[in-house]
């Protein structure tokens, strides 16, 4: 088990990978909050936490007062809220969640698969055919939305998540959004933020 | 395609199945809010219906002034924050998003597997292995809050979740919540909610 530095208000454990724990690491990041970084093998994982997990599912957040959440949707979404990475308005905060559930969509439909034991004709089939067909959306939404960013010109964790997911997604296929130019230059746009930079460049490196 | 009345503020379009919009339904029956029923059989929403979804898919929630939204998940978090389902609380609304995340686990890895092509052998085992094993956690949970509701004494979107979910699970086997003695009176105590029963009583028949 790697730990971060103690006596921050929040811990967040995970797998010693990006995955499900990513978008939680990169809103910390963006706001620039310390938090503990933990870090645990799936043995550890298995005997020493797990029971502990209400869903017997990683990521987990711990925070002030006994606080412990899972789900790493739920953990985004009330740091968002929390750190103000999350729309006030009702109809912008729906539209938030309609495009991080899509991006959930790709997670548990293309990366899964592929992360988890598709053959390479499997493969070739997720990152040519069904991955760029599910990304097309994307990119039409941006192209409607004609801003910087899919709500506008404010950043929200929305844009994080998208982010997020298509960095993924092209470590698996790294030409994957040449077909996709306002896809492309968003994923510059937002790993250019001075913050999200300054992480990317020193986290950890793994395969996914 | 099938309409309900016409002239409300909402139209909320689906496939003529429960399924991934029944959340969204049974936020409007209990709120008592009348709403365009849509049912489109595929074929219709291949032709007409498809074009006209931000990600290809439904349900599809269409509000005044144009507003439209789509993802299950979204959507149903939308209705519960308009019409007061949702926790105003950060920590209890973050609860209330793990619950629903977790319910949608169980879509994905239980209900939509046997739903859509799994074997009898597979389906065996999703109903007396994996879905036994994913509903012990919602058991545990409740056993621990020692209250009638999964955030206490109110009545939230995620409990609405929880009871649908329930539902599709003891469809598809029907003795499964006998070991799972807090989920069977929870899904009896939501049910008997006056409005929701009345809903329960009248709502299409269908599969799923």
């Amino acid at each position: 088990m790697e730990s971060g530095a103690t006596n921050q208000q929040f811990t967040l454990t995970h797998f010693p990978i990006r995955a499900r724990a990513e978008l939680a690491r990169l809103i910390f990041a963006e706001k620039q909050i310390n938090f503990n970084d933990v870090r645990v093998a799936r043995d550890v994982f298995m005997k020493d936490v797990k029971p502990h997990c209400s869903f017997g599912q990683l990521p987990m957040l711990e925070g002030p007062g006994g606080f412990k959440l899972f789900q790493s949707q739920a953990i985004a979404r009330y740091l968002a809220r929390k750190f103000d990475l999350y729309p006030a308005n009702l109809e912008d905060a729906a539209k938030a969640d309609m495009i991080m559930d899509s991006c959930v969509d790709i997670a548990d439909r293309v990366l899964g698969p592929i992360n988890h034991g598709a053959n390479e004709q499997e493969k070739r089939k997720l990152l040519h055919e069904n991955g760029p067909h599910m990304l097309a959306y994307f990119e039409v939404y941006l192209q409607k939305c004609d801003s910087p960013y899919f709500l506008g010109n404010n950043f929200y964790v929305c844009d994080l998540a998208v982010a997020a997911m298509l960095r993924e997604v092209c470590v698996l296929r790294s030409d994957i959004l040449e077909q996709f130019p306002l896809l492309q230059s968003f994923l510059e746009r937002v790993e250019s933020r001075p913050n999200i930079r300054s992480y990317i460049d020193k986290r950890p490196h793994s395969t996914m």
